[in-house]
């Protein structure tokens, strides 16, 4: 099949949306998007490339004092009847337009657009993000080639709407639990019920009162959740054991550790089991490419309350931000999309601080 | 194959209950066993024996004042490597020995031996009482044919270990619902947590002081309990449902309808929604055949706590109590057994009482 990322297409961030969003790319089927990327990159003199399963690399080496990433993930969620790209109006409809092939046209047309950024560049476009973090391309990438990730700054072109959202919350679940003893429920003064014990551990939730922390003028919400709750052995027996599980965000300025005696604390008397946990990342607002990019996009930045791959990156020592023209609450909808203007507002702005 | 009820293990009850064991009679697999006990009835000519399905009945019509029922059920749990019956010592190891063969061989051994009983006896010999309700002898039978069960009073052969336990508790199933709103647990104050609010229900059941009832002697405790808890819908979710399953236990003075009107006062505020509802039974102690059952056993009754098929006579209008040799504690345990001294002892007292 001939390579739809055509120069004509490349030269447009709205046309090369559109064409990414035709090559179907479901999380572990991104060979055909990334084989695409990487010939075009490659075709691209001041660039080195470099490929590492379905994650594909491209890098200036100009000796500029500061190095910055550019990152976009090439993966989908599961198609829902919103396949291929259809356009109505300044709006393009299609699974992936907001998260994040919207972003994703952002950095492969600098990329072949900006031979010389005033900042030497490492462009990453990487496979797997929205599935179980052992597939992700950047914490294969981090494991099996580190250097390929030194930098001084990174911006993720996960959706923001157009504005800086500074680093993320943390996020903790941890299974909270309950114990007691059998007993027949007609006999149940001879049982201790491990449900009705659990009654304490969502009093606690109820009056629990969250912090909100400002760091960098961005302020950072947190959230102590109970997400799932299962008890109970049989429509006739007291029940033994009750767990709840529980899910801490938590702003950046705590450590996964800092979190885990948060939660010991509130839950002081019941047992605890943490079954997932992602530390959380500062703004990183200071760095001076950091600094230049604010500057560029001209608005102040706000924080990102969810999740992102930006907490890799901090994890790794290097300051990391989120900067997309998609909608983050139409990720993962059927009717997912992306307006026009803000493709071509976020291109521009890109532009200006690269150029 | 021939039947193995002869006149000589018909003669001894001990004799009786180890053969009935060695009749294998999984519910719903009950009619080898009734085909042998059909025989040994339609032998005695004082009896008048109809069967319908699986169960058998057998009558005296000898035009006393009063009638009585003897029932015991035919079937058991599974096997559980405890088949055929063993003998050590004094007691009989098997399935089915305490729940309820050494029951069923009071009331078959008495069938044929006492030809002129002091009041009109009909024995019911019933298929499926330890599955779904919808497969019960007596459930089926009371449909079809419910002049058969015509009667004043009722003894059920179930385990009591030599003791009567009078009457019985209703039982009744609900569902205490608690919503919400869902949201992203990174966004959480967008939601309402449906986990978190059922903590006030889990409280009111904890601070739940349940009713002890005495009734003609018998002390009933009731009971209230949560026996299943389930919500949630993933890892970062604010969940928009909760639901906790209650049982409640209740003594035989409240209906149905006022066990479910306490219910809906203690969850003021909650929906509820029953699922499965039996009534009780009261001991019902003062009728007359009743009254001479208690002076020929010579012992105080006891409240039966756990529901049994006496609440199918009660809501007959038929006075029930439960009296049997076996154990309930090993009804459906893999060592389940029977004590001989328990099943002489027991045989005798129905003898002095019919005879």
């Amino acid at each position: 099949m001939a390579n739809p990322l055509t120069p004509d297409v490349m030269a447009d961030p709205v046309a090369l949306t559109r064409a990414l969003v035709d090559i179907e790319s479901v999380s572990l089927h991104e060979k055909e998007i990334a084989d695409c990327v990487e010939e075009v990159l490659r075709a691209a003199p001041h660039l080195s490339v470099q490929r590492y399963g379905n994650t594909v690399m491209a890098r200036t080496d100009l000796g500029r004092a500061q190095r910055v990433v550019l990152a976009g993930h090439l993966d989908t969620v599961p198609l829902n009847d919103n396949f291929p790209a259809t356009l109505q109006g300044d709006l393009i409809y299609g699974c992936g337009t907001s998260d994040m092939k919207a972003g994703v046209a952002f950095a492969l047309h600098l990329a072949v657009s900006v031979p010389e950024p005033r900042f030497d560049v490492t462009y990453f476009f990487y496979e797997a993000e929205e599935v179980d973090s052992r597939y992700n391309g950047l914490t294969l990438v981090a494991n099996a080639h580190p250097d390929w990730l030194t930098a001084d700054f990174a911006v993720l072109l996960e959706p923001t709407y157009g504005v800086v959202e500074a680093g993320c919350q943390g996020t903790m679940r941890a299974i909270v639990r309950t114990t007691g003893r059998r007993a027949h429920s007609a006999r149940s003064w001879r049982g201790i019920n491990a449900i009705h014990a659990a009654g304490e551990v969502l009093r606690r939730l109820q009056a629990y009162e969250p912090r909100t922390v400002s760091i960098d003028g961005c302020t950072y919400r947190e959230g102590l959740n109970a997400v799932r709750v299962r008890g109970g052995v049989a429509g006739n027996v007291v029940p033994d054991l009750c767990e709840i599980e529980v899910n801490y965000r938590f702003a950046p300025d705590r450590s996964e550790a800092e979190a885990l005696a948060h939660l010991r604390d509130v839950f002081g008397g019941f047992e605890i089991e943490v079954v997932d946990s992602s530390s959380g990342a500062l703004p990183g607002l200071s760095a001076p490419p950091a600094r230049e990019f604010l500057a560029a996009v001209g608005e102040a930045p706000v924080a990102k309350l969810g999740w992102t791959d930006v907490a890799r990156f901090a994890a790794l020592g290097i300051p990391a931000l989120n900067f997309g023209p998609g909608d983050p609450n139409l990720a993962h909808a059927p009717d997912e999309h992306v307006e026009i203007g803000k493709i071509r507002d976020g291109a521009a702005t890109l532009h200006r601080w690269l150029s």
